[in-house]
């Protein structure tokens, strides 16, 4: 039974967007848990006269529709990864600087809380808005809440350009690697050790594959003016059947993170091609994408804010946003470097530069 | 409450050594379990005047006191690696050969069935004999019987050669492989594999200690005129984080059998000299044996029982009797390569013939 006496704490996105970046890391969200901080969003927006607001599970849409020529969808995810003895969020000073510090404030409540707000405020933006913030982003793909939505809902996905708050240290960085999970295997004899030469040792037909990654010299690609870097590694090796015993198998787990000028089809390609004679599985792969900085709006935005454009290295969904053939940037505050870690912060002063950037482009004023 | 209308069968050692081992194979005694097999050794022997019998937790001595100038010890383990659906024993027959088929035929209560039945039998021997049969041979080393045994009675550990019931096709196998166990580990750093410019992957560094073990040309050294084939193999590996992320450690599990003419010493040098980048952690480690054929009576048994006298590959407790000063053979029915399989079988005629030939050494015939 609900006590009347401590009734949950409203979101006040009137506030300014760090007390807001505070109050929305307080309400963890690790993903799966992501419903109160859901429905908090839906009731600080239900009033706003100007936004259509949709839900489908814990994914919050708020549109305008005011008939401008173009749209932009601004989008991020309320989700953390899990809490390691980092929340409450706290305040804190290092060389001057100010920080905002705990679980979420860089990936992405900072970002996220500076979309609420001028979800909120713009009222007459000089193009239509589709916010959208989701669930599920940091765990497995098929989760992810914004291809839920995107199967639910196809019919708000368009737009001419998007906007992704993923950590950037409030730089534009276009575009994403595409990303390439295969595991290598080998096959031998298995026999008993004290006898090795009646069997055929697994293990030691890896020693080429491994040879081969480690003399491999990651390109450097440039696609639509980024220079993207690859990267092809070894992520896990595993074999072995006993201490007495010639393994009969052994398996290489590789990743290879491609420039967006590649396809999947093509990534696979070149890895089988690498590696001919071993048996290649495919364990996940996601495509790259575009910078699509060719794009007017993605200039006129890059211009605006102020910042120079750079490549992502990770995926992030804005290569969902490319799929559909909407051009999709990232821009948030945040180093990216301290996603995930447990001393993750936020310096103040880039939430507010990039509430500023965003709010001046949005209205005309930069 | 024991069920006096089914008693426990007794084990008949006046039978032929055929029958014994089936006899005996149908009492399961895997490691840990050789308490009632103990108690039938112990009851079938307790009448015979011309031995003193010795229990040692599930090991059971049984020696002649007569007086002889030279004593040979001659000993057998109880127990066996788990049953896989391979007992109780049947007989079958193959190319017209006859076996009797199950778990232990071969490894070791064919060799075990002989030995039984010659020590009840013999009561004249041309030499003293202690006959020793013990429990725990297959599992951990701490555990082995007849090394506890050399705790607790070392006083019982004194003769001029000793003959383990070893399988070898009825032939003498001398001496047997040392055994060294180590791990390679390589450290990097760790990062993401999104940037894996900014780490240093663990899995590639172990490319060289991979290619060298694959390169190496294991070698086959002649000890007391006998030739020991060793190896070298990779016998395990792992590495990796999770599937984005640069390993920061991976780890290379190696297996040296090396000959009999290097101490455990030797070998560990060799393999810091062979991989010297490494951090080489030694996991397990047992002298090899020399295969004491130049004893006297070593000679005349190999003579005797009309074999070929060839290297034992695998580490077997005749290594316990050398290290003692003891020089120890492998002589027994069965084909080693049948050991721990689960068709294990042993032709019915050699072990009838062993039982032959060491009667006929025994008793002076031969």
């Amino acid at each position: 039974m609900p006590n009347p006496a401590s009734p949950r704490p409203l979101l006040d996105l009137t506030a300014d967007s760090v007390a807001i970046t505070q109050a929305i890391c307080d309400v963890p969200s690790v993903s799966g848990d992501e419903t109160t901080l859901a429905d908090l969003v839906v009731e600080a927006l239900a009033d706003a006269a100007h936004l259509e607001v949709i839900r489908d599970g814990d994914t919050v849409v708020a549109r305008t529709n005011l008939g401008r020529e173009r749209r932009v969808v601004i989008a991020g995810h309320l989700d953390t990864v899990p809490i390691n003895d980092n929340l409450p969020t706290r305040f804190e000073t290092i060389d001057g600087e100010r920080y905002l510090r705990g679980r979420g404030t860089v990936d992405m409540k900072g970002g996220v809380a500076v979309q609420l707000k001028l979800a909120l405020e713009l009222s007459e933006p000089i193009v239509d808005l589709t916010w959208m913030w989701y669930d599920h982003e940091e765990v497995s793909a098929e989760l992810n809440g914004l291809g839920r939505l995107a199967r639910h809902r196809p019919d708000l996905f368009t737009g001419d350009f998007a906007i992704l708050g993923e950590p950037s240290n409030g730089q534009v960085e276009g575009g994403c690697n595409g990303n390439l999970r295969f595991e290598l295997r080998a096959y031998g004899l298995r026999a008993h050790s004290a006898r090795s030469w009646v069997g055929d040792n697994a293990i030691h037909r890896l020693a080429p594959a491994i040879d081969r990654l480690a003399a491999y010299e990651a390109e450097t690609i440039e696609v639509d003016g980024l220079a993207y870097r690859e990267g092809l590694n070894a992520v896990g090796v595993t074999g072995g059947v006993a201490g007495n015993v010639i393994p009969d198998e052994a398996m290489l787990h590789v990743n290879y993170r491609f420039a967006p000028n590649r396809t999947v089809a093509e990534a696979i390609e070149f890895a089988r091609a690498m590696f001919p004679e071993y048996e290649l599985t495919v364990v996940d792969a996601a495509e790259g994408a575009r910078p699509g900085l060719d794009a007017p709006l993605a200039q006129q935005f890059v211009r605006a804010v102020g910042a120079e454009a750079r490549p992502k290295y990770g995926w992030t969904d804005v290569a969902r946003f490319s799929a559909l053939g909407i051009p999709a940037v990232n821009f948030g505050p945040g180093d990216p470097l301290k996603a995930h870690a447990d001393d993750e912060r936020v310096a103040t002063d880039q939430v507010l530069s990039c509430e500023r950037a965003l709010r001046a482009w949005l209205t005309g004023a930069a």
